[in-house]
């Protein structure tokens, strides 16, 4: 119910590591996965994993933080928070008292592109959660009471977060330095200043253009079957009314960008450096075929785990790190970014770490990578996959996110098809076209006695 | 008729230096301005100058690239370019041709908070001009063809003004990363990718939203009198019917800033290095009451000309510096930049013009100005009024950015005793709030051999 950025990546990370099972799965078989539409627009996604008598059902809204009206920051965040409060039918905690109650759990998320609700219960409780589901969907009371009582909880939010944490704050201003037009510039809870203002008409504007069937994605993981989920779904969802049509999201896009960016926080709580530095590459909804897939292995070749060229060269055998990676963080609607961090090792210097890290950047720009290495990459990968893909909420997670961004099951389900097919070449070719360290943001969190000033 | 970013902050500072006057003028004595509304919601600012048979006639509006909508960058701008084409009563040109025609000159300019175009001519062809702007103020001819073309034309204007122009690539960036949230973010030329797309229903409806007498003010300075001019505007604009009225002109504000940015450009085409550090600071639309007039002085104490601090340290007592000064761009809608910047003479080292830069900030901060040193910066500012405020050029654009950036005749004319009023201590305490090296944004040009990477 409380998204930050770090859980944010993280968990981002692990819905595109889970689309890469390609092992025949113990869990969900692809072909099992059914995809539908209701009468009323809303998408039907059904997962089929008889396991153990447990189901996932998440709904995905449409909507997260980068569609929101300019000066209005935050309210797709507020609005997830909103969504458990009083409706005409249940008072507010009713919904999560039946959860708990049935000793299920439930949670909610806000992303830059989505807003998803989750619970996991047993499958003789799916119908009820999709009833409460379905009624939140457009019977909230919104009352400025209901609007200043929550308000009040976001904005604390934000201050133990956000505010109170240094890192939080110098990723914030990171964002907002490399991305110069998109909104992903703007955090996802909001900035503060925006966030006081919020109220209830912003709210009801927002309740009723975004929170509507045709412009959610149901997703459904479980001990269940198809027939029953898509019955059980027209019975309760099918009954909202179909809104509005929506305009196509289409948002202000990064211009070329032409320099080299540091953002530096300097603070008495920090006791160690570090730094992480920023590229815009595409997403998978905005790359050219192939380059997406390209830049998910130069991530884990470069710096995915303990096997990568980051941490083999500056931990293990340097010993100067204390840390070293590399993530792309590819389902995304818009242009994204792939991100390298370090921090040091005992007496060893930032700076000496940072050196280290465009050392191994240069390297795979000017040499590549081998077959053997991309081969291992591979399968390293691959490994990682059929454990996520082993667990339930990770593979509502993966469709869920493919679909609220612009993809669609058959993308999914090719996936790992096509990160099979990535060519060392093609690696290579887009740590050349976007690795490049003079158009790059880099963030410096340091102790005070470092500062500069 | 084509601002450019330097031009810009030229006409600016022109304009506040402009409103100092403080000394009996020769020119245009305050007590004669008049300032009177058409029933239409027109406001029009008369500034009798009978020192030669000539009048600039001006007309605002209040509309600047920071009003655009979200993805449209680029389009006030624009607007200011079609409105040089044909409309229902005249040719494309033959305003131009009139105004040739008598020996006068036209141009006009787009900024962050306002959109103008002036004429200065004989007063006997005042009437002619007012019914010229009147006419295109609603009877422009929007055709796909006139679109077309003229995007053509602000296309090749940004290739040639910024993308082929290092400094102001660098500009660009570096407002892109200063104001993380404000539209000042945004170049008033606009992003390629969105010009790219702009089109005749957006054009259309910029037109129809902004370019009304309600959201317009006319500024006629020159060897006319008042009566007369309202009776010949009120003939011309005033049969120009009165718009919707506008929504108030409220965008997103900057958050607090908590983080030391840079952003540095390394260019071939670049000979000598040279920096500029930048504050978010208040301007006079945004402070509290004495904190823009104090900003206005520090600057001036700072680096404002051959006699400022940074000139006599770092220029001719140092000797390594071939430039260095201060500046603050008071005249704007929402919260503004306070810049100071150097570049090297010689053999001396751009950090070590930038390191003598900010020990004069930071002794500013620390041990303030003096009285006799304020004084001295008091005298220099009204005499360069004094000169500003002789042309009647600057007269007209005083009033005018001054009335589009939400403020009013009275405080134009009380400027001169609110800034005779400010304190050595007050230019301190701004001087301490503001210019925290720790939040600021530094733009680096820098020649390829001096490259990091």
């Amino acid at each position: 119910m409380t998204p930050t950025r770090i859980a944010l990546r993280a968990a981002l990370l692990v819905g595109t590591l889970a689309m890469a099972a390609s092992a025949p799965a113990r869990a969900a078989d692809d072909g099992d996965v059914k995809d539908f539409l209701l009468d009323n627009g809303m998408e039907v996604v059904v997962i089929p994993d008889h396991r153990a008598p447990i189901v996932t059902h998440m709904v995905w809204y449409k909507i997260g933080s980068a569609d929101e009206p300019a000066g209005k920051s935050g309210i797709a965040h507020f609005f997830e928070h909103l969504m458990f409060k009083a409706t005409t039918h249940h008072a507010a905690g009713e919904f999560d008292r039946a959860v708990s109650e049935i000793g299920g759990s439930n949670n909610a998320f806000t992303s830059y592109d989505y807003t998803a609700f989750h619970e996991t219960v047993p499958p003789s409780a799916l119908e009820q959660m999709m009833g409460f589901e379905a009624d939140r969907m457009r019977n909230l009371i919104l009352t400025d009471d209901v609007i200043k009582t929550e308000r009040d909880v976001i904005l604390e939010e934000r201050r133990s977060r956000i505010d109170s944490n240094p890192q939080a704050v110098l990723d914030e201003e990171v964002d907002a330095t490399l991305w110069q037009n998109q909104p992903y510039r703007i955090p996802v809870i909001g900035w503060m200043q925006e966030m006081e203002q919020l109220n209830r008409p912003d709210a009801k504007a927002f309740y009723d253009n975004y929170y509507r069937p045709n412009n959610a994605v149901l997703v459904v993981a479980g001990d269940v079957e198809p027939d029953a989920v898509k019955a059980m779904a027209e019975r309760t969802y099918g009954k909202v009314a179909r809104g509005p049509d929506l305009r196509p999201r289409i948002r202000p896009v990064e211009p070329e960008q032409n320099t080299k960016r540091t953002v530096t926080l300097t603070d008495a709580r920090v006791s160690v450096p570090s730094f992480s530095t920023q590229w815009v590459v595409p997403s998978y909804h905005t790359a050219k075929p192939g380059e997406a897939e390209a830049l998910d292995l130069l991530a884990e070749i470069l710096g995915g785990g303990n096997r990568s060229r980051l941490y083999q060269e500056l931990v293990v055998k340097q010993g100067i790190a204390s840390d070293a990676a590399a993530y792309f963080q590819g389902t995304m609607l818009d242009a994204t970014n792939f991100t390298v961090y370090g921090a040091p090792r005992g007496d060893a210097k930032l700076a000496d770490v940072e050196a280290a890290v465009d050392a191994e950047i240069t390297r795979i720009v000017k040499d590549g990578v081998s077959d053997d290495e991309l081969e291992r990459a591979k399968t390293r990968y691959v490994r990682s996959m059929i454990f996520a893909r082993d667990k339930q909420d990770d593979m509502a997670n993966m469709y869920g996110s493919t679909l609220a961004t612009g993809g669609n099951v058959k993308d999914v389900q090719e996936w790992p098809d096509r990160i099979r097919k990535v060519t060392a070449d093609e690696v290579r070719a887009v740590a050349v076209r976007y690795l490049v360290l003079d158009h790059s943001t880099t963030g410096y969190l340091l102790p005070q006695q470092q500062a500069g000033n």
